[in-house]
């Protein structure tokens, strides 16, 4: 395929890079999603060579499941939705990349997941997983706000809850306050019964350990103990104010991503809840519809 | 020097160990410091091989200091006070390493350096510096507190006040708060202009990173900038907190160790003010201390 017959038929690629997994649609207006490829993480911030090297990976492999060749990439219009790209070096460094497309256009994940959830309209979102941010685009405006990074913001997300109770249970094993479910559950989740045991399973580990907490804290929460539930409100509050920031752009549709939007969504304010939409895709169908939208640009 | 030589009339060597030094200090009884050596970080936590090069380094320095040679080490013996050596794992790999010295004590940097504060004596100890923690010794008790680690405790240390700067200025420049001049320092302290600035500065940084910023958090906090007073003041009240639950066991004496123990003296209760009392020795001594009171009560 050359530029030229792409103009006509043009065949696109939807990249999701990760911090765990990079994920490839390729799509036609015909025919819709015709071949997937999933690869290892894809965070620039990460690496780079790894990244680049799991975006040719799940191209290949979404290629091989389109049946077509790997050579084929080159008719391809790819759109890549990255972490860390909104750092000017990073986004230079990946625009430099010789990469095997047609053309390449780059994004944040936050945009492309947004662009998803919204079936290629505008709107805002906030993802709570892991990590927690938020975005909207709507017209020229784009808003994020934010997606700081464990351990220095991401208030609310599955991350900050854990960190949050351990610092909690760590209290109250130094005596600087009473035991209470939430105490028994964190030492029952690592097996230990001392701070030493907490701190010999967190100290230094990355932002998904912490996160793996964070359902102990909602149950806690749920059963009414009252230091979860002084986490969670907490947590949930900044949330609520992240969509509010949110909705001041009049985005016309509102979702929420990832693992904790469920077990959060009864700790948020009403008003929040109200404007809460189902996600209408994924964030690398996402990917392609950004991948169109920028390719329609350039062509019109 | 045999080991009978040296119960006859025995020289002692003191090894404080920390993140980013080793000190060792040779002593006798008749003519008290007589040679001192410094090399690299010795922090068990961070890696062993480091940590006994760094003691073995130290030691000959001193040695050399005193015009030994560096076979004397065998007629030493050694105090050691090291980080983590609570953790019963890494305190066993310690005491198995083949060490160069006629006798060795291992005991954590916390009680030499009480040991040293209190020149020999019992008494508690506050420690303020890029991390914080709490230390007792009062007869047979030992109390131990705070000094998690950051992120997950280290309450009121100069990573800690750092952190939470941090923390409320990106909230700031997210538009949940106004700006005050705590963020124009940290701005200016980084020389960016924007969230992404910091985060760029301080994403998965060490501890350290976040303690330079502690002078400017407190300097805020004495010009009375309300968000930097809010800051200093909880981590202050942690730090009150933690010395009256070393009060409860009756130290006779209690001081406050590291960096930000001045600074901090003006927040601080009243009533923990009125019990404080000047350091008398600096921990490399209190190591040497410790050595001679676990000889003296293994050869009696």
């Amino acid at each position: 395929m050359s530029v030229n017959q792409t103009k006509e038929k043009p065949l696109f690629i939807g990249i999701d890079g990760g911090g765990s997994k990079c994920r490839a649609t390729i799509y036609s207006n015909e025919d819709g999603v015709i071949g997937t490829g999933v690869a290892g993480r894809a965070n620039p911030l990460h690496g780079l060579s790894q990244t680049f090297e799991s975006i040719q990976l799940s191209t290949e492999l979404a290629l091989k499941d389109a049946g077509m060749s790997i050579s084929d990439s080159k008719g391809l219009v790819a759109g890549l939705g990255l972490a860390g790209v909104n750092v000017p070096r990073l986004y230079q460094d990946i625009v430099n990349w010789s990469h095997p497309f047609a053309e390449m256009y780059v994004t944040t994940d936050l945009h492309t997941a947004c662009i998803g959830a919204h079936r290629g309209g505008e709107g805002a979102v906030i993802i709570t997983g892991t990590g927690s941010c938020g975005y909207a685009h709507v017209g020229d405006k784009q808003v994020c706000l934010g997606g700081h990074g464990f351990a220095l913001g991401d208030k609310g997300s599955g991350a900050w809850l854990g960190l949050k109770a351990a610092e909690q249970v760590l209290l109250h094993l130094d005596g600087f306050a009473q035991s209470t479910a939430l105490t028994e559950h964190l030492l029952g989740h690592f097996k230990v019964n001392d701070a030493m045991g907490i701190v010999e399973h967190l100290a230094g580990k990355s932002s998904s350990c912490y996160a793996k907490l964070a359902r102990t804290v909602l149950s806690c929460a749920h059963e009414k103990d009252e230091v979860a539930q002084n986490i969670v409100k907490e947590g949930a509050g900044y949330i609520s104010e992240l969509a509010r920031k949110l909705f001041e752009v009049n985005p016309p549709r509102f979702s929420m991503i990832g693992g904790l939007a469920e077990p959060l969504a009864p700790w948020l304010d009403k008003d929040v809840v109200a404007k809460l939409s189902p996600t209408l895709a994924p964030p690398e169908l996402g990917a392609t519809y950004f991948a169109r939208q920028s390719f329609d640009k350039k062509i019109n």
